[in-house]
């Protein structure tokens, strides 16, 4: 079975058990995302409010014609149902692979419940242990530099690298306006809640990839066609 | 003496005494600034590097002949010149009224020393105790909602207001493209350390204006002519 096709699978079991007639639903960004939003619209539920976190996450619900808003009119979401780059045995997640971190971010904070969905490569024990990019890091663009040469100072030694776009010259700009410092690191990473910490009281961090403490169950699609939930 | 006079004291002072041929330094934003950046300019130093914390400050280094500089090319200061809308006895700092606290926090932490410059009228015992309009914080605006709801919840019993324009309809945009809501309080704040990061971990938080443990000297031009230093 393809990686999409796990994708697939995680995303429709998803849906199919959490979002119900009425619900305020976050909409993540990614490559998974896009077969939640054809559930969500396949079900065809009565009421259901989609408040997206991207540029793309807004097309596929208005493309799906399901009713977007934002977090101004609905400020309180029962589920957001997104992806991620990486889950550890903890429920720690990397994203912003997308460059989308910060509205998932926002929109999974204003949610009661966080449901990742993935194919099965995202599931590791460790972070690092698949996902070899580093913590996606979104900046102010005037403190790239300051903020590089932060993280790999001795109190991170990261390996920081500015991300580049590919159809543009110069750094991926951010639905947000900002650049993404994707940081690498070659050991484990230790005290991941105090590494979110760290890193976003750095002046010039808007937010990091790390996701700590905001999911307690994820839905991994695996090669045979079913899907694998792990919950705490 | 005038509160201006005051300011023009404390600046002329600060320089006099920090700034020298071939300095890096940061400017600061606000109505201090310009009397620090004329003193500069009035002393004909040699190769001094100018980096802005604002628009303002960008501009007042261009009309002074000074060189400007930025964080890319000059990521290392020597020392940042800033005002300060509070100080309290422990040297925290209520900064933002003029809303450039984001990119004064990120120039001043890449500056060895930040030096405060301001008039009597800034000096506190305790944050709140002069200056009533609360704790400016930059947000992303599509999460000014949800963080508004958070600031005023238990965890932190703040009584938040978005910042609004006067000469354009709707709310104050900063220079980063960003919305500031000013947190109230009603009874002294503890724990300015850790408050401080409470708030900028709220996902949709940019900044804040406190800024903890980033200066230990502060200039306050006296209405007597004087200036009183003082440091930790």
């Amino acid at each position: 079975m393809s990686l999409d096709n796990c994708k697939k699978v995680a995303a429709y079991k998803a849906v199919d058990d959490f979002v119900k007639d009425g619900c305020k639903i976050g909409i993540g960004s990614g490559s998974t995302i896009k077969y939640a939003v054809d559930r969500i619209k396949e079900l065809g539920l009565k009421n259901v409010i989609c408040v997206p976190t991207s540029f793309q996450s807004t097309q596929l619900i208005v493309e799906a014609g399901l009713e977007l808003s934002d977090l101004s009119r609905t400020p309180e979401l029962d589920i957001t149902i997104d992806g991620a780059d990486e889950v550890d045995k903890d429920f720690n997640l990397i994203k912003g692979g997308g460059g989308c971190q910060l509205q998932e971010k926002i929109v999974a904070y204003s949610s009661k419940k966080l449901v990742i969905v993935a194919d099965h490569t995202k599931e590791s024990t460790e972070l690092g242990e698949n996902w070899k990019k580093g913590i996606p890091i979104e900046v102010v663009p005037m403190a790239y530099v300051p903020v590089m040469k932060k993280l790999e100072s001795s109190s991170f030694s990261l390996t920081p690298k500015l991300r580049m776009a590919v159809n543009k010259a110069g750094p991926v700009v951010t639905d947000n306006g900002n650049f993404i410092i994707d940081a690498q690191f070659s050991k484990p990473l230790s005290n991941i809640p105090q590494l979110a910490i760290d890193i976003k009281m750095i002046p010039g961090v808007v937010e990091t990839g790390l996701f700590v403490n905001m999911t307690k169950i994820a839905y991994f699609g695996q090669t045979d066609g079913t899907c694998k939930v792990k919950s705490i």
